[in-house]
């Protein structure tokens, strides 16, 4: 995934003019970490699941990425995640560097409480890497406010404090910014409607009226998107169920 | 590799009375650590490496395990090597966890001041990931005591002062211990000394002037447990010059 | 005192909807910290204090509270105080959680030399119990922006730097904010004006030209109040001299 | 119970030469915190527990003292065993001052599950205020080598690394020293047995054939007490159980 | 010369309502660290170096200062020029205090590599005495924007994070100013602006019409400086190149 | 001072066989630290004093020297001392690099409480340069025992714990070593003894019966080799008072 991932990269590179240097470290991830977490179940057993946090690029930042929970997260996955966080912060110029975490695990046959266990053990076993100028996790595919806040609880019980600064997606009450759960979604539908608006001459898009739209997950991101497609008379005609 | 490697411990299961949690843990290597190190060639160029460190399990105390410089390293050979250091560790009855380290690289095809750089750069890069009572470095197949007073000097360098115990193997002025280059070495051929002297009935080993030894490697163990041979009157008939 | 504090709580469950896992946590103050300070007074005659940090609830962000000196002062007292500062927190909305300390002396009997001793032997004795993300003290009954002053003074001098969170009320040149003293004075009457002008109706208040006013106390919150109760020519009747 | 400990220093006094300074200084307790920790039982209920830890004294090194589960512990309980601590450090010159802590809680109606939860909840609550050169605990009434044991595997996994020294009482393959469990109740008998064999004289004792022996207590202490009395003839004629 | 730097303080104080004993502690510097740094060049050879830093008040703040590369800097030197910049900050009051650093070296004379090598030296033998709330080093005679950028790049490696407070004048891509670097030369022309404008008749300068300007120095000070006075139509000259 | 004493160690070279590299870096010292004190005297005035620590050399192990007090205190001297320690260190094989402290005051002027006020001002000006691994002060001229304990008390208070292990020549009961004053007189006297013992032959000394000693300097170390002297009938026939 990872290859494939740079494959774009490589795409990209005659478009841009950067140094042979600068390509060599994008190649490369600056660090991954890799634990086993032991995790005992609701019915006593024990199980050990693999867990993983990459720091791909921290030139222009911190790390920022989030923490997938998913049977198929492995350290090839969430280095590419990574990989493509560089270059999405990088983009939009946020001084940010590019981060990924997860565990291989499918979140939907957890119990809440084992769900709890499984974050907060995550959060102890990657505390000595993560930091507001280190890098900064985030909910991902199967992780949200929720969880988020029983990682940054369990932060705060080991090292103490109120470290807001160390996790972002929380709990408005813990230190959460409002507006988070729908930012992703809303912001997917104002590039939408910029290009509607300013750029319809230079892409082969339908004016508004005649657009009609697939979306595919209704998750987090689709949910919030399509509420605005509906408030603003853009017609959604299908939605895709499936992901990775 | 560390497949393999885990197939001794399955075989050993059955002599040993270990509750079945016991070894789901030691089937998993606690935690993994793999950075991209950059290194500047004498000629100028730059080319990156892949390092890694493996605590394979801290139960019985701090981590220990050599840092090997070889073109075979990788996550997989590492990992492999910590478990083995793992047992190692507890059938002597060290209070040591085990670890391994390495980056790979062919030590040979470097200048001196190229391995002063990639070991300077390797001991920074993973500062924060040993320690007295954490993990203890030590060398390995393609590291030496010269290595060693490298890394030790580039760590005093960053963090300060004289913490002699961060790493073993050290040359003997900047704390390293007397006798340390032949003890791997000597400790083996104490070993044959002892099966031939108290468990020559038990074991299908000739007498000691019968036996004829042929030494697998010369470096720093084959050559001192050959000295060793030499010097009580063993015969050594073939040096096997291969690694890995 | 605490326990007084707690009626209010419990007065006050019907009219909200808390759950009673949070009204257990809230009947516990989370730590309390007492020691005890050797003090020699400028006569030469040592004597011991009994000094106490409370961090009643943390949830909603760092400890604030300020530090008492009051021969009334003991863990009831500074436990009951931070119940109040954690809900006063809460209701203003600011992300503090509540937190109170104090000293059990009266500073009126000391000399300056003394009050600066003291001070700074309170400020160090509980260095590891405050920060900009754990508990920031202040000025309360019996300590002003002077000891501010000395306790910050003393912090810099013992951790170095110039960690102007840590503390606030300070004077001025040290970090301290212009307006601060007269600030809860003035918020007092704020409330007034605003009780005044938008709420007569709701409130059994005489109109703001028959309003006539007691104050209690005439420290730093009863001057101010006063003052701008003159400015604004609303009638102060009588001043009440007496604390706790 | 400090207060009737403190009569104790009192009638000392007379038979001591000591500046009335340092009396001033024994007779209050340097630190002591008290955190509320809050416990999900088996059946799904929270509950709050007090726990306690005080350094009495630490002059003359470190403080030490165990860890006590005990309805009765509260803050004067934990207070007075401390300042006790003190002076058996002092008296039998190791170099550590005093301390205790504790749990208001029965652990006879805990499940296993439940002891280990309060257990790691302890040991994390008070993470900050331990350490080799700070304050080491150890196991008291109500706490024995397992516990010691969840203590030291919570504070390994909260604060990394394999910190020996900041608990004693652990398991032996936890880096527990052999001999510890029955070493109170042998030290024990071995001061009966010095009192018989060289100061039979001096004191109201009878010889060690008439010597008739009742046990208070058939814990940890008595029961290694009462196997040397039995293995070396001395007559155990009664066992009383009560404690506190 | 803070023999000489002083005199002007003292030449200042009778303008000033200053108490004693803040004179006598602006008298002498707070801190003053020296180290001797080795450095291999191309060549092979290696030197030794004499490094400094002097934070010489922080009563209004965290210590701010460049750092200078000149065959001139010695102790003196530095406390000299971090005296000038501890009235510099208070002068204008941004919250800060003075310090100056510097290698007493010829930046002239040294390739590209040498620079970077004493560089990163530098900051990594100064790393524990420089910090957001400690004090902030800044390029200044010698040094610039690619040297913060070294330092900076050195810090991270060594300390981890992306602690972008620590040092100003970085590169803008690692988190430096836009701006930073016509800062000075443009504050110098706005200085000279507001005098031609609001105070022309309070000062002797002439007319800016007829205002003929010479330049000492034509650094970064004096580039950018000339380049305000050109677009404006201010004549310059003569430019004088010498410093110190 | 420290030019002079460098003459020594040009003296030495020709005897010794020492790569040149090695001589550039023992002519430098590593680091010092130059800090200004304010005391405030009994009678109210407050003064500056200048204090100052240099870690000469810190290849064999962490620094080691004692702290001084005397007028003749300054940069050059602390250098020249701390340069003789890395000899002294150095010669007799202890694993430990050089150091020397020492601030520029007349200790006889100094009351008690001053005495004390500038020994805890001392040690709070240093806590950040000094440790076990790093810096190990000790008395030396105009310091002593209770200097030692009052700055061991300081850097408790400020720190927390008890770290024995960061000052040597502690009062015994705060962890010192017995034996300790009277240690360097009677290590003088031993060295005496073995070179009258063995090696008379080859040094000019008489006989030890007709041996005629004159001791310069009679406090901590003059004292205790009198002593020896006196007990084994050697005969002190002068001491010479005046110091430096």
């Amino acid at each position: 995934m990872l290859e494939d991932a740079k494959k774009q990269l490589y795409a990209a590179l005659p478009y841009a003019n950067i140094d042979p240097e600068s390509v060599l470290r994008l190649e490369s991830p600056e660090k991954t970490i890799e634990v086993s977490i032991p995790m005992r179940h609701d019915d006593g057993t024990l199980k050990m699941y693999n867990a993983f946090r990459c720091h791909y690029d921290t030139t222009l930042g911190p790390a920022k990425g989030g923490i997938r929970y998913h049977p198929h997260v492995d350290k090839d996955h969430v280095q590419a995640l990574a990989f493509w966080m560089t270059f999405k912060c990088a983009a939009v110029k946020v001084p940010f560097g590019g981060a990924k975490g997860g565990v291989s695990i499918d979140p939907k046959k957890l119990s809440n409480r084992e769900l709890e266990r499984i974050s907060k053990a995550y959060i102890s076993a990657f505390a000595d890497f993560i930091g507001p100028e280190v890098d900064i996790p985030a909910p991902d595919l199967g992780t949200n406010e929720r969880v988020m806040g029983w990682m940054y609880s369990e932060y705060r019980r080991i090292r103490g404090g109120n470290p807001r600064a160390i996790i972002t997606g929380k709990p408005v009450p813990l230190g959460g910014i409002v507006g988070r759960s729908s930012a992703t979604g809303y912001g997917g539908y104002y590039v939408l409607e910029t290009l509607l608006n300013k750029y319809l001459d230079k892409i082969k898009l339908p004016s508004k009226d005649n657009l009609r739209i697939a979306i595919q997950g209704f998750g987090n991101v689709g949910y919030w998107f399509a509420e605005k497609c509906f408030k603003n008379h853009i017609k959604v005609v299908a939605y895709i169920f499936r992901y990775l």
